[in-house]
């Protein structure tokens, strides 16, 4: 026997999940989990009292640490796998998640005169507090007409690293001061593995405006803040590296913590959503992959390079090597239908769910699941998040249209999952209206379970949908990453045609309901550009709430 | 002591309520009511088992002679009242509510021929299985820009009286061959106290098209069916009576029914909304009077006579002799707030609501209460019913919009309830833009029990809010008009001075507040009149639905 093995690491939001991989076929020998000791920490640090300000959301860098230390040792006692087969490591990682560092890589938090600063911990991907910086370099990108702000639709996220490496700068300049590093957490994770510092090439495009082979200028920085100015060039790696390329060899103390052997390949780091592309065999141009959990994320290769309305970012080899990766995004999916079974479901439903020993989920989509299309008479708009792809605004909100007195919370529950599929087909359309095709729907992530949402998903889109074959898709990705690191295959592609897990066509489309569904999807293009674009309704509630919040807060003041 | 006394009766859609007041201040003595035994019939009549078929909603009349029976020696044993104190008697009932009777006012159901025959028993006023007829006679009087269709926002109800005989004469013509009189149920319970038909112009006016001095035309109601052509002159009364007016002396037979002096005044009959006015002594020019429940009606009397859009009705004397009665209606009020709580309110608030011995509505209400207005970024539409006034279209439908994923219960509720004083707030603006001044606003029915919902019309509208000082409005209002009846006022006027119960100016508007919902009531116009004017999507949605039940509905046939 000659086999080889890889490991993959998916660090998400509140746990690490490690796959040991066979590389001959992508069979998966072993899994582990390990969640995060320190979660999310929104309220405050360890060792202080004082509470965060709203938005805020940071992480540990121990616990990436212990995630490769109490799971891949798992993951060769499961399997049976002798350190000796395995031939590398790659990670992916929610992303944008950044930490300060010293310039050996020692995290900020890590030292006595930081260990409960808050701006010296990790900044979550969902750490929000930014938004004014972000306001501010979409404003003065748009100004001095920036030629990569429309990679990004148009603006510019308070998720990603600029905008948070500015907050930094402004509201704790002493610990920006003494980060030598501004680093993706992917990034610091195989700097930990291999001893050396590299900046994976996905990353550096989606989240941190890597366009063409260049920053922004120098004097963009210097607008927003003169003591910004050389933030690249002092806080960033400049050694970019292309996804699927060997960043180092496992160290010694890195092999003590894991119980692998030295000197194996570590791959570059890799984003969890644009590593689930090739895990599910989405390597060629076209083949557009929907990672559908509380948002869906949308990722698509193409051999053309263009802007397309209200995308995440566009980035030349940021899915694999040779090809411009498209990402676009829906910012409330499953949390929608969660927000509707906690808050808007009555006693009867969980009584009969719990007699019946079903979720909620599943008894809601039993009963909508047998009427047929347009039976309940609603129409909703999905955007209780915002919406990010196609219309780039976070003060849209969600909408309810068609209720009678004989609408029931089925009728209602299946409207909301029926909204979030209208929302990806405006976004397949835009890909297409902008002369970038998509050939294939691929559909990955927790609600893939669902086989009525899948069909429901086929029959709004009228497009077959494969599936991820693999619960843990992501981590899957990152071990033909390590794969193609340490040389079993020459590249992503190669590796992708042995190793990926994928279950083609597995909803087709009825004809008879996309037909239907096509004259709803009519009527929410029609509401979605009404209030999307048309018409200011929902800023203007979303003005007034903020003011009435104020007031309330003043008020508070005043009496306090 | 000198001291008269009369007797109201108010008819209502499941019980008859009595009430023994004292006609020198309008104190109401002792109160008595009486459940009808059948109900509402939308199922079955009695003795025959056959389904009715959908919209179907039929009454027995002799549940309205219980009525009498139970409740009048009630009010006399209760207050203490000698017979020979009491001066007259009067009623007052939901309409249109219509029965056929033989020329000596038997119902025809009675008959032994007829008594399962369901179009032999009344038709209630939410008997919605005209609805047919009603389109031919809007389309016809439209096509023949008949004058008086404007005078009824431009539609005629299925509700209302031509309908209703023009579906008895359609789908049972037997029964309307045997009919000697359609008739309202209030001319009907009259004609039973005091052996003479009359009929109430108010009816006749709202109901059946009566319009300055004439019903449509004979060849009118021959278009629409050559067998219809003579069905005012062959079987409506002609002895139209103005509201007081005296419609006879109170029979032997009555007399032995109710324990009352044979002889009194009875007064002619008169409509529950209708009689409302002088209950709450909105007697003059300008004073609209609310009538808040499970929907809400709106009467006013004006001095002025024109067309305003969407208005039920406008019809000479209709509310009080002399003037202008008009009447406007809101199809959906309380039974929203009754859906979301039954519909879309999770376990905790019920356990909530129990555990400190509050209703649902109470809850909510108290939760929503302390909300600076738009803190909860949301804006209904209050169409789960359709719309009455002032679009008149009962294909349109609720909306809610703003809705994020901090949206809770009591946002959602408040939010309902502010929509429905929005559509009070359009109704009223309307008259005005149309000559019509609105200058006082006074509230009766249900919904004036909770006084943060008055307190939310009152900011909303920017005007004081009067209330209704009775739990009986409509059975005082009756009372008041037997008095007049009986001659001990000269006039409704007179008696409303007197006997009148309201409290003025309950609740007053909160200049804050108020400028806050008029900007939010900016937002609610605009949407308004997009999707009830503007943009189809409502009819898309109900057309659709309507064709989905029509394929389940064929399908169950093809498998049957």
């Amino acid at each position: 026997m000659n086999e080889t093995y890889t490991i993959g690491v998916d660090y998400g939001t509140l746990s690490g999940r490690a796959v040991l991989v066979r590389t001959s076929d992508g069979h998966e020998m072993a899994s582990a989990v390990h969640v995060y000791s320190h979660a999310v920490m929104s309220q405050c640090v360890p060792g202080r009292n004082r509470v965060l300000p709203p938005e805020w959301a940071l992480q540990h860098p121990q616990d990436y640490l212990d995630v490769l230390e109490f799971t891949v040792p798992a993951l060769l006692d499961v399997s049976g796998v002798s350190p000796d087969q395995v031939v590398g490591i790659a990670i992916d990682f929610t992303a944008c998640t950044v930490l300060p560092t010293t310039a050996d890589g020692t995290p900020l938090c890590f030292l006595p005169q930081f260990s409960t600063e808050p701006h010296a911990f990790v900044k979550l991907w969902k750490h929000h507090a930014a938004q004014p910086q972000a306001d501010r370099i979409s404003a003065l990108a748009a100004q001095r007409a920036e030629p990569w702000l429309a990679r990004y639709g148009g603006k510019i996220s308070s998720e990603w690293a600029i905008a948070k490496a500015l907050q930094l700068l402004e509201e704790a300049p002493q610990v920006y001061q003494a980060a030598a590093r501004i680093i993706e957490a992917a990034d610091w994770v195989v700097w930990q593995l291999c001893g050396q510092e590299t900046r994976n090439i996905c990353t550096a495009g989606y989240k941190a405006m890597y366009q063409d082979g260049a920053y922004p200028s120098f004097d963009f920085f210097e607008a927003l803040n003169p003591a910004f100015a050389h933030v690249i060039d002092e806080k960033f790696s400049r050694d970019l590296r292309p996804l699927g390329s060997c960043a180092g060899q496992l160290t010694e103390a890195a092999g003590r913590l894991t119980g692998l052997n030295p000197g194996i390949a570590v791959a570059v780091g890799n984003v969890d959503a644009h590593v689930t592309a090739p895990a599910v065999g989405a390597i060629g141009n076209g083949q557009l992959v929907a990672i559908m959990g509380t948002s869906t994320c949308h990722v698509m290769n193409s051999d053309i390079l263009t802007n397309v309305p209200g995308m995440c970012g566009v980035v030349d080899g940021g899915i694999v090597p040779g090809s411009y990766g498209y990402e676009a995004g829906q910012s409330g999916v499953g949390d929608i239908f969660a927000w509707f079974v906690e808050h808007a479901v009555p006693p009867r439903y969980h009584a009969l769910a719990a007699e019946r020993h079903l979720s909620l989920h599943e008894l809601l989509t039993e009963l909508s699941q047998e009427q047929d299309v347009g039976a309940h008479g609603l129409l909703a708009l999905d955007w209780f998040n915002g919406n990010r792809s196609i219309l780039v605004d976070a003060d849209l909100s969600g909408m309810i249209l068609g209720l009678t007195l004989a609408t029931r919370p089925e009728d209602i529950y299946r409207a909301l999952v029926e909204a979030t599929a209208f929302g990806t087909r405006v976004i397949i359309e835009t890909f297409e209206a902008s002369g970038v095709p998509v050939h294939e729907f691929i559909a990955a992530g927790g609600l893939i379970k669902n086989a009525v949402l899948m069909q429901l998903y086929a029959d709004v889109l009228g497009k077959p949908i494969s599936v991820a074959d693999s619960a843990e898709a992501p981590a899957l990705g990152s071990a033909m990453h390590a794969a193609v690191a340490a040389g079993v295959y020459p590249d992503i592609q190669a590796a992708a045609q042995r190793m990926s897990k994928v279950r083609h066509h597995a909803f087709l489309p009825d004809p008879h309901r996309h037909r239907l569904y096509t004259r709803l999807y009519h009527e929410y293009r029609t509401v979605h550009d009404l209030f999307g674009r048309a018409q200011p309704t929902m800023k203007v509630l979303k003005r007034m709430r903020d003011e009435a919040h104020l007031r309330a807060h003043q008020h508070a003041e005043v009496v306090a």
